[in-house]
């Protein structure tokens, strides 16, 4: 076989470096979110980016035991406690398109409005007006709005507000807040959410599309691992009992 | 269905509280680390266990693509290219009793000997001494020493450095100290590793032993997320080539 | 890096050979399940025993959306529907000491309590009463006894009828009946459930004791499928809402 | 929580039907791939539509230790030994777009294609080159031909004489094998490959195209339960030593 190539962590017999970095000076030195920045950019971030990625990742970290990645890490370590990580990846394999998964396309849509005002003079106002034009007549959602629990999100504002004192808000919030009007003028008020958020305040970090995915993950495993302790302290095994309703060929006398 | 109880968090329409606090003043206020300490004590950390839990989950990050988490969660993202988490999850699996899996059973051993040291009067050391007696006798490994690359793990020295700094080093630490010796006159030379490293440290903050493995898994994620980022950025699918030399039965010829 | 060593499967640019079988006659001329038992033990089985591990599969294979292999399965597929490998890849974590785990143990347990009984000339019966008294001593439950939906488990009276039958019933079926006689008048009633039959049968066939937790998972693969089929044809994504009842601390008003 | 509908199980205290069979009907009357037909089609098959399912599932039950679902499962049953479910769960999650993904497009195109057919009069041929045609113009790779390690698939031929010798080689057989005539003159000769051949002959018994995904996921579980208990059985846990190669930023000193 041949070798795997890579970039991101080299050790030897007495040492470890991470993207370059002294493994000890990173321990001595740096924060967990520095590290998660310095693995994913290859740089650490400045004091503000480290404010607002804690922000994200706090943000991110736990919605209560019924969200789906908790829930489901939770049923699996109702019925399989052989090991921690089976239900901790049960948890993970929860997240996707429809829960976590927002993030990602928010960036890709930022991205490519933003590229496409720069190239035709728009401002971010103007770019958000396609954007919701072009979403109406393919009957396309626009990522990053609404919620199905709360009718304002408390994270959002307090993230913007943040983004904004730390001086990183730039086209990325601008384009997300244009968004929200444009869609309120033009379908009906839906607020920004929390992938929405975290989208436009990455991709004004630097951070590629995919990160909303890696950073959502991270974060919620920190929630998902309370999570299923919890399961294990409080309860005992095999207590989810679904209430199920049986709609299908009457049973066949034979 | 009855209800799922929890005591993590709980939100309403516009809220979310983690453990009684408000999440926006987290997002302000509090670091990630902060909260995953939030999550698992329901208290917040003082500044030099945040310094400690920073230096442990940056410590467990990330040991490079081969390393048996990594290298799964590469190997399933090199097939499947549909869903983040089935790589990521793939990754988390891959960390059991072999790996990763040594920090849990160390903070049991070292819990159990200091409360038997503490009925019988015995000093760490006379408990660290009993305690490889006792393995010796059973055939037993002692989790937390030896590594399969490092003659010196560099993270151990920097981790106890920094507990005594902070004047977090007790009697944790002192006996995992006092079993290195004891290893090394009654069976030979094992330096601590960083399962080993990390227990001391934890057990003295105050952690359960089963938190050991959640931490692990936490810091671990944030290197699975960025081994799978390079792999799709990096590599084409299905690149994977492993040399098999089968020892089966013959080909039957029919 | 060295070889994988393999006996199970080969192949070079226009065959494949399964245990030294040619993939070609064993598609023409064998069943699913018969490759199933080659797989394991290495050679296909007779009639009668390819009956049995029919009856096994079928009988396994799917007890209902709220089993919490499929119902693990179907709320991951609730939320990320990516990826239908992560759905089922959930499920397959579901199962484990509490949810398909009991026929190892039992396995375990027919082996030891027979050899014991063959090293000191007891009877099936009379080892099965040494068993259930060294369980009550040890305040061990017997694996594979006891359902928490079935009084009575309509497959195990089937399946030791096919195997009387087809004259495969031995030592473990003899002996996991004079359990179920010894289990009633020492402690109370318990019904053999499926993992005990299945124990029972596998032991008689010849199967390790490990087959009886893949040959469970093998079997539940098929009907995590269908759950998760149905799962995407019928319902819409996210539609799981839990009660979730808060007992934490209060909201901290800041 | 709402009750969860589901048209495939049901049980009570003393019975459980399949799709409204009576369970202990189908242990003593019906094959493992029965049960299979049975949970997808709610029907169950025919004596050559069973022999057609038994040639599909044998035949992608196991392509080895390297193939990448059983390499995956292997690495983590080197490291995680604490669940048999992790190992098994972490090979499924390598089943993806890339490995044993082209079967469900594959029979996308089949419907597609013949519907289209029968709509504008052309016969199976046309409308491969029409495919074929189409596929050259989007540069869009024709799912279900090519494969790494064969020239000749030696799976394909038994598939499509079985399914013509049992009678149900239809207009889905037919399409496939046109695509391959066309495929060779417009572009270069690339055999079918088993994908390919399954999705013609489940297209031909009126499957849906996501069984193809399915009963892939299926018969692979057989052959990774296999690999995971010979890893078990044959080697020591973390014998795995990939070659990696660091080529990212050199080494900080300071």
């Amino acid at each position: 076989m041949e070798s795997w190539r890579t970039g991101i962590v080299t050790s030897d017999a007495t040492n470890i470096w991470v993207r370059g970095h002294d493994i000890r000076s990173l321990m001595t030195g740096a924060t967990f979110t520095d590290l998660i920045v310095l693995l994913h950019l290859g740089r650490t971030p400045s004091a503000g980016e480290r404010r607002l990625l804690d922000a994200i990742l706090i943000g991110v970290a736990d919605h209560g035991a019924g969200a789906p990645s908790c829930a489901t890490a939770r049923m699996a370590a109702s019925s399989n406690r052989e090991s921690v990580a089976a239900a901790i990846g049960a948890g993970v394999l929860a997240i996707g398109d429809d829960h976590g998964g927002a993030g990602t396309p928010c960036m890709e849509l930022i991205a490519a409005s933003l590229a496409e005002a720069a190239a035709s003079g728009l401002t971010p106002a103007g770019a958000a007006e396609r954007a919701v034009e072009a979403a109406v007549r393919d009957k396309r959602r626009i990522p990053g709005f609404g919620h199905r629990v709360h009718t304002i999100d408390p994270r959002v504002k307090t993230m913007f507000d943040m983004a904004r004192a730390e001086g990183i808000a730039g086209r990325g919030v601008a384009f997300v807040e244009a968004l929200e009007t444009a869609i309120r003028t033009r379908i009906k008020p839906l607020p920004i959410n929390i992938d929405g958020a975290l989208a436009a305040v990455l991709h004004d970090i630097g951070f590629p599309p995919s990160a909303a995915r890696f950073l959502f993950i991270i974060g919620r495993v920190a929630g998902i691992t309370a999570e299923v302790a919890e399961e294990y302290a409080r309860e005992k095994p095999m207590r989810v009992k679904l209430a199920v309703e049986y709609d299908g060929p009457p049973p066949i006398t034979e």
